[in-house]
């Protein structure tokens, strides 16, 4: 408990840190915002964001831990900065301030940065040209991959210059013997997905966002995803990165390689640092083989207790082949019903699980599911199901787990949390806020990654609603502390987050991150605000 | 080729640095060396190691690489430091020479160190006050778990104080449900395979050192082994650690969770940092479940293009329950016979594969191998083999991969290179050294792991032999770094390999990794002469 206290405690400090300003606005406003869009090089354009931030903040009784600081006294970008980047990259730099507004605004609406300039580098030399220009002239910069972020990290906080990997979308290589992949950072996860399936083997990872988000992003962020409980993690998947560091430097550790042992892995600093201590290039990423059989089954369970059993069940009789249980409740099976008319392919229960198995075998695979489910259905551990073996109607119930999070943006303003746990404990925390909230929420739902311990727990409300924010945090920071458990168990912490990484970090780890982005990027111009807390500074 | 021409160049470089005296003796000398065993307080101990040691060295034509650079100036152990370790470890602070002589000498027998203080920490506690109290007085400290490592990075290499994890040995916690076990950095690997067997778990890694190594090594380390290639690699399985810092602060990471992206991941800074950055003192790390069904395979290939393809057609007909893919080429095979009485199960072949299958359903898995086996002969990919299901024989089969260490022990003085490259070129490092060597060298021998890309070439000599060494070094770093491989696959670079960390990294990762050691370790005190090139001082 001293520990926890601790973190509590650091975190308060963190809180008189924040400004009263903010960035976020809520769903709303999104496409009426007062933007000015007068020459974006008038130097009042990004004051002028800056007091519509604060207009749209208004409504706070007090300052969030999530809302943005106050702006770091970065350069602003002059006409001769404009120039420069015109002339290393022509027709590749962006200030027209129509074509910047989707890279201004996160996928969730919640935040709204005010870049006037947008750069398209193509390769890693123009990254680097880019970096030793802005580190020497004190320009902000926010890289951007897909921008399908969930914690505010993707988008510029005030108006760093936009660093997009859109144009880096290059396959470099791919070995069909070790399966070792290579690519710019900007590729889309959907397209590589394709380009592998055609050569038998698929990525490790696998998300909702995948028609959007780029492997740099990805990376970047340590995404989860939906293979994560098979493959593992991008910390053993990812073979080798290339960085261009905060002052232009390129470093090239684009190994190809399943194993190396010479000195630091430097690659891992990259991973899930959100763009503030360099900007990928390029990844290097070992892919499995496609699997030759794949089964989809969606079974109802009537308690929560029932769903673990049948998880403990199956790793234990579909072994090698189990590659996803994830579940939802039956909240979540509402909004489903209701915002996207997706019907309940089964009885109606209280909890749902998507179990799919990958094997080589389809024979074996549907034999150790047969008999999986056999038990599971004899020992009354689940209720109802379906089993799915076609690609359709894989898809279709695949969609009952993964349109949980569009289904949620029609039922109102959603607070998001990304909360990892020891399994045993992952639905308390719903059942707790639900009680806790009252009639307050209007939804309070949980589905997610059973197999990684992963829990996202939204809660809804019909616009933004501060009061109902504050009976939300930080109780239900405390709660995940109580448990060690994380705040941020894939999305990462972005702007959104990064005041409650106390929560989940001792105030040594934190102190020495803040270390390691000082070395790392000193003048502080890689994606400020995010990431780090701002007691850092 | 700009790039491993300027890597050549940053390395010739480094070795300018390179001091002329060296700890290294040859295997003869082991048990004969003529040590002084006076009073270890006498500040003359010290010195008479040094001259020793130079002795040792008079052989050799010029300094390698690989020699120790001269003593850095820390300070010297007195009665009064003695007298500190003793109250705060009482009984656990050795200084008698005799004990002290295992924790000098490495496992090969390759270096020795002339540490006259061995302690033996029981908590994190302790380690915390030993490092806060050395730090404060410029002691250098080598942290030693089962000393089994292979480049001379688990023992001192002059008078460094050593720290041995050997009384650090409780399991903390397991839990049944998730697999995830948490325990102190000196439990013996094979200690905690049995605990978790007996919990119907199994280790993520595996090695022929179990008996003797300690987790906290193996993490220190990264170590590969025989595992790797199903349950990747530690810096994805190891969720957490606690490491205290050089000054003596605890870093407690030691989360028991799958996913946790709440800042940068600072347990990766000391998985295979090899005791230079931190003193590793507990881990979780994630287990997967014991196999119900084990078939391990022994077979003969003509050529090593037959050995992949046949490799190729295992994953595909194996998929998910392959294993273990090793491989030892006829050289091997002699050894074993030679030295280790041990026969060969089946025809002589010019090379041997090992496979294991680890599977949930016994029939399914003896069919999948089964069908494999037929297509391999069928196809004439193999000559030969043997099957085995049963523990005894499973465990004779794989000591003809485990035991060629042993035999090459045996065949004279080794000179060892644990090499990563693209797998299809693997054995052509093997083939065109034995050509390049001609009749100068015993025995030129490769095996490893191939499913891995991981290559141990092995050298034997009547006795140690700088011109042989001249022939094979830079040899083999070259030809390795014209492939873009590892020089080090799984062993980490220790004393003998730091100063050719630029055959596989360019200068500005080495750079960086120099000012992160710089960041946790201003004075340098932890395990010095390891891991980082002598230039970089």
């Amino acid at each position: 408990m001293a520990g926890i206290l601790q973190r509590t405690l650091k975190l308060r400090a963190a809180l008189r840190h924040v400004s009263p300003h903010s960035t976020f606005f809520s769903t709303a406003t999104v496409g009426h915002s007062p933007v000015d869009r007068r020459s974006p090089f008038l130097p009042t354009t990004s004051l002028q964001f800056g007091v519509c931030c604060r207009k749209l903040q208004a409504g706070a009784d007090r300052p969030s831990p999530a809302a943005a600081p106050e702006r770091l006294p970065f350069s602003r970008v002059t006409p001769e900065d404009v120039a420069f980047f015109r002339k290393i990259l022509p027709g590749r730099t962006i200030t027209d301030p129509d074509l910047l507004e989707s890279n201004n605004v996160d996928w969730l609406k919640s935040v709204r940065g005010s870049s006037e300039v947008l750069l398209r580098p193509q390769t890693t030399e123009d990254v680097s040209q880019i970096l030793k220009y802005c580190n020497s002239r004190n320009l902000a910069v926010n890289p951007q991959g897909g921008n399908t972020g969930l914690v505010g990290g993707s988008v510029p906080v005030y108006d760093e210059i936009i660093l997009s990997t859109a144009l880096m979308n290059n396959i470099l290589t791919f070995d069909s013997i070790s399966g070792i992949l290579t690519c710019q950072a900007g590729c889309v996860l959907e397209n590589l997905s394709l380009y592998l399936e055609e050569r038998d083997y698929i990525m490790p990872l696998d998300l909702g966002a995948k028609g959007s988000c780029h492997i740099g992003g990805n990376v970047a962020t340590n995404a989860g995803g939906l293979r994560l409980l098979r493959y593992g993690s991008l910390r053993g998947t990812v073979l080798g990165l290339e960085a261009v560091l905060a002052d232009g430097q390129v470093l090239n550790c684009l190994a190809k390689l399943r194993k190396d042992n010479t000195g630091y892995d430097l690659k891992q600093l990259f991973i899930g640092s959100e763009g503030t201590l360099g900007v990928i290039t390029a990844v290097s990423i070992l892919c499995p083989r496609k699997p030759k059989s794949v089964n989809v089954v969606f079974l109802g369970c009537e308690t929560f207790e029932q769903l673990l059993k049948t998880f403990q069940l199956c790793k234990g009789m579909l072994g090698e082949i189990l590659s996803a249980y994830e579940f939802l409740d039956s909240e979540c099976m509402r909004l489903l019903n209701t915002h996207l008319k997706l019907p309940n392919p089964i009885s109606d229960c209280p909890f749902y699980v998507v179990i799919e198995t990958s094997g080589s075998d389809p024979t074996h695979d549907g034999e150790k599911l047969h008999n999986f489910l056999d038990e599971a259905m004899t020992s009354s551990l689940v209720t109802d199901g379906t089993v799915a073996t076609e690609d359709s109607k894989i898809k279709a119930l695949w969609s009952m787990r993964e349109r949980v999070t569009e289904a949620l943006t029609h039922d109102g303003f959603t607070y998001k949390y990304d909360i990892s746990l020891p399994v045993e404990r992952i639905y308390q925390l719903v059942t707790d806020m639900r009680e806790h909230l009252g009639d307050r929420a209007k939804s309070v739902v949980g589905y997610g990654h059973v197999g990684d311990g992963n829990l996202h727990l939204n809660v809804t409300s019909p616009t933004k609603d501060p009061a109902l924010l504050a009976a939300i945090e930080p109780f239900v920071y405390e709660w995940t502390a109580s448990c060690h458990g994380s705040i941020s168990a894939e999305h990462g912490l972005g702007l959104k987050k990064r005041n409650y990484i106390y929560y989940s970090k001792p105030s040594q780890a934190v102190a020495l991150m803040g270390n390691i982005k000082a070395m790392l990027d000193p003048k502080g111009i890689l994606n400020p605000y995010k990431t780090l807390p701002d007691d850092l500074k």
